[in-house]
């Protein structure tokens, strides 16, 4: 793609599903999938896997997993609010606008032991400003068991 | 080790630092070390390892290994806290207060990109209960780089 | 009422509410009113005063009275949590119980200027343990505008 | 003063002092003082009054009155932070950037009854940006008791 080629909406939410499967090690380590990112909303997903035990006797996800699992779809949610706003704009132009993006804070609240054959994270905007974005994030699993909440606090501008 | 015997504090000490080597796999994949663990504190280090990555273009840690490595440090002053106070006890009465330990809620505060050879978490505790206990956390570079703060809320009994 | 005699749930809620109007300096000193405490749930109600203001130039609600309000009606549902709970209870055993309760750690979202006429403070409870819950609250304001949100992690045994 | 005079930080040091102690009516309604706010840092001084009460068997400080006590002297350093970088700006200007400055999220960590006769806080700036300042506050009672730590997030540009 051209760097002067000017995006719609729809085409960065395209551009960050891509990036954000093929360039980010870490989420590909754990597993994790955009299973939505578009202007209704963002879905992020995770399968069981054994590597992300954090206690092997009860079988339950390291509290880090839950972590990166809700600041991703936070992040992205946070990507998101910014999106929406952009009618057209160059590649050069986003990625000024995505390296101003990070978490400034986060809080997780542990609900219920982190059991489940795959999990689901989902969040929503609750501040919305053009320097700084709140976000609360939610992750259940398979059976729709509350796994844990989380707040974060994105700068975005 | 025969289950009826009885082990001091140091012993405890000792047995937790193999368990989190050997048994947790998030922590191996990670390439997480407990580098201190006795009477005097905690410390846990993680060499940089490009899978860590959160942000390829600017080469930093994944907001989520920081949690990662943060509630680890936390969780193993949480336990630390309740091994201090044991005299002699059985490992099955041990493992009894193992399972009790987990975490309720954390804060991260990002203050810096996770840039750095090495990172070196070490924690506190900061509200002592039998029941419930408060940690905070930090997280620095081999440079002594200031990358982020925790505090972790850890049910302990 | 006789020490000795035995409360339901329902007399209980009653107690606690007449407890909170007449007993409590602060509230009474922010003009906070317990407008719900039964089986269906909590809810508190702050009625606009000047003397409440943070901001003179803005008119609106200090933010540690929104902190108080959120911390009240969170402690409220912590106590709600435990009184559902009993059956038949003597005044002095309610007492014990009572004096366990307490807030651990809480975290404000500030979502809006707290302006209003009056302010409305609702909480449920997201983590339901024997020792430690963990409660949601929101304020809004009379035209149902969302000033803040607030978590809080409860000691209630 | 005339608007057009142009003030050095120290001189906002000390308007910022007076339009504190006169003009912010839940200050005085708790009694606030601040004890401190120059290049140094910043104090703020809560003496015991039946009034604060939360518990009134215990006589300890409501909780609502501990995190107010906090996010003040969390926002007077967020404050602080913007004034040390200005060097001679006027008033017109000042009250610009002061209409900015707000806490988006705070964290309150309760790790004693607030028992005391006199209640002292202080707060530093741990993360320090030109959009969001995020600051560590401590309280403490005469004794030097560790009554609560805050973390607060404040926009300040």
């Amino acid at each position: 793609m051209a760097e002067e080629a000017l995006f719609t909406s729809q085409q960065l939410c395209e551009y960050v599903t891509d990036l954000f499967r093929d360039r980010l090690p870490f989420n590909r380590l754990l597993g994790l999938q955009i299973s939505q990112f578009d202007g209704e909303g963002v879905e992020v997903r995770l399968p069981w896997d054994d590597k992300l035990m954090g206690n092997p006797i009860q079988k339950i996800l390291h509290g880090g997993v839950t972590a990166s699992v809700l600041d991703t779809v936070g992040g992205l949610m946070a990507i998101l609010h910014v999106v929406r706003d952009l009618r057209e704009v160059s590649l050069e132009d986003f990625h000024r606008k995505l390296s101003k993006i990070g978490t400034i804070d986060m809080r997780i609240d542990y609900l219920r032991p982190g059991k489940g054959s795959e999990f689901i994270a989902t969040a929503s905007v609750i501040r919305k400003g053009s320097r700084v974005a709140v976000c609360r994030m939610e992750l259940h699993n398979q059976d729709g068991e509350h796994i844990a909440f989380g707040t974060g606090t994105y700068m975005v501008g």
